[in-house]
């Protein structure tokens, strides 16, 4: 039974604040974005946590093991040094997918994100210590079988593009809607998602659903831990031992 | 008529380093990704260009006034600063989707993305000064409409990033088969899509077509210039023209 | 009686680095040391550390704290992210002075700094959570008095920035000296030590000497704590209340 | 004859902002800072130019190749992308010092740094393409004399820092003081100065100043240059020369 705790990461009016007084450098707001994104990775990830870009102004964390003290540490961190300001919200439940939801309506509650006077809210409760468990984060690490033979060494760059992102969309609509899971592209060929615990013929029904839509073939290690790290260091190894011997889906435990 | 310049960004041999000795800790990877993104967009984005994150391994960008000298500064200094080194190759076309793929041929005849000997390719031809014009690129800025009263601040953060997927997914896929554009998400609600010149009704065809696709609906704000820097200004006060007044589709030099 | 926790970083063969197989631009080096420093700055702080730049090949850090599995992962992660490698060596003492004698001799017995065999040691032993106390350690923060009055707004950049450096230099020999401290400049006009237990006199004496030796008049801040971070909030207060009061030395708990 | 371009960087209203409402963390400032040096570094940098952190809220620049616009990017670039922003002052001079004076002054003008009013200055003037010249700017590179050997490996790391840091500020005073020079260490045992034309004597006069005052024996390679990028690259390879051959000075075009 996972035990997911969800934070909803959201820049403070960062639409407006990117037009005013008039559009800002492209460029600057790009580097801005993935450098916040590259700092909460190291403030999260160095906890335990795994942060996702997703749209860069809102993003999503798995954050087990990070208390609130954590959680209001990292805002004033950020807030010390860039120029906007980041809201956080999060919340737990049997699946990502509730936990995300509960977070999101807890801060939609505090305002817009558009809203200029609301600024650094920090809401929601974490686990604590007595209530934590070794499986209550399972992640799960798919990638393109054979991506650079079939795709980037062959087919031009963008078309490449194409069909990996096809396969993203997809994918993480289907987890999503058919098994309460957050699926997040993190570069290459690569996408990691939060999920409840599932069955192999689930990510086997999964996978085919990508390939019949997308004609992307996947597979998928799994695993499962008491923090995304954990969790997710053992779904890298069962891709590993998929990428070794063949199979589509593995679990660390099988 | 366009004349735009492409570079492709490829890090060598990157997906075995990332499982060389053993996994490494994804928050790392994350990090290194999105900083080398950072520092490419300060790079070449100060100098005019635009480079989007692409798949982080393979990035794409619009280079129109860098030149050879240019793109060898930039592949020493990241090279002094990263684990890994970047291969860039450079091709120019009357559409960025066709320089874009005589880019990637030349890179692909140099080895495989994940051939150990193959470091720091640095191939292919920029425009001269002399060839240069003040129309060589044209930008077109997409945004959804009202996508914060509608998604953000009304539905789940990941309903939100679905829609938003969704629309992308169909929108660079449509663009790139028919309009021979490239088309890049970067961040929020927005994307950006180096283009050849296109008609009004052509986009309107673009917008029509994601809307019926992934119900999602946008508008464009289109710019020309001699660099993407430009090209993307004018494309930005277009997109906040379409804002202010309601349009769908908007040139600055209508 | 404080029980400064103090580690030592060092770039593993940093110099030969530098120049191999050719001198890497200048401006490459300064981002790499100033980025590492940034990161270690996050790394260690945000677990209750201070880090200081001292000569960014070498670095000393106060890490109270930290164990030896966040001294392994801060070293694993910059590897992971850097073209260069870290060792650590930790050691506790009732003096920094005498704890950074005793890290740098352990790590000397290891091998030399430029050894291309020695790579990412990690030697030493952290301070078990039962034995810290909440003055294990001891923070001062200097600056100069009217810095912004008498040097930024009337003399040269160069002239104020001289008269701010013969200061440091004079202070810092003193403080390590006399009183077994190490003290580092934090920009501006701030100087932060890492002391043992010292008298209000001894802080007289201290900043008495550097108004004779060169001719710049300091003012103090002292705070205890279980960390860095906590002495060190500690001291900025007891700074403040120096500026708002005109005392020459304030410790929080006078 | 020399023609050197310098910039003074100034953090507007710095001080106060760091402890506004309440002093900030330190670690956030340390990050903040040198993060800040560091995009300087790259941005100033792969112009040709070379910026120093010197006390980091006032950093100085050798900036010629850089023009009106490109000073103008920079500050926008950093607005965009930092909670703080920064005035620039330019001016040129037959000596680095002469002309770091009247940037001072001019900015000086302008308002005090702690001025809150007094936001983004630019001002100055660049030196036109016309009047430039390949022996514009001078660069020397100091270095210890096994420094390795006699400190990092030997002694205690404070021990060594503080040789380096009294070598330092010897030189740094002298060079000023007698050579019109600006000095600045730039980490490990390196100390990179912008002079004017200097004869061999005149640095052997420095070598045996700071041997005499703080006991450390420095070298030092001489490079000219249009840029300081350029000159620094022949500086160091001239002290390359020294490491081989055993040469105290050592000048390129000897």
């Amino acid at each position: 039974m996972t035990n997911t705790q969800v934070t909803l990461v959201q820049i403070d009016n960062y639409g407006p604040w990117t037009v005013t007084p008039e559009p800002r450098r492209e460029v600057d707001l790009q580097t801005l974005q993935s450098r916040l994104y590259a700092d909460l990775a190291q403030l999260i990830g160095n906890r335990g946590g795994y942060v996702f870009f997703t749209r860069f102004d809102n993003m999503i964390a798995v954050t087990n093991g990070l208390d609130e003290s954590d959680h209001a540490m990292i805002q004033e961190s950020i807030g010390n040094r860039y120029p906007v300001t980041i809201s956080l919200s999060v919340a737990t439940g049997r699946t990502p997918s509730q936990a995300l939801s509960d977070a999101t309506e807890r801060l939609q509650e505090r305002g817009s994100a558009q809203d200029k006077e609301r600024r650094e809210i920090l809401c929601g409760r974490t686990i604590g210590d007595e209530h934590r468990t070794d499986e209550d984060v399972r992640i799960a690490h798919f990638d393109v079988i054979d991506a650079t033979g079939e795709y980037t060494d062959q087919v031009g760059a963008f078309e490449s593009f194409i069909e990996i992102e096809q396969g993203y969309a997809a994918l993480m609509k289907y987890m999503h809607g058919q098994n309460d899971s957050l699926s997040f592209f993190v570069g290459g060929d690569n996408v990691i998602a939060a999920c409840p615990s599932l069955s192999k013929a689930e990510f086997e029904d999964a996978i085919a659903h990508v390939s019949e839509i997308a004609g992307v073939d996947l597979r998928v290690g799994v695993g499962t831990g008491a923090t995304a790290h954990e969790a997710g260091m053992d779904a890298k190894h069962a891709l590993e031992h998929c990428r070794a011997r063949g199979d589509e889906v593995w679990f660390t435990d099988s």
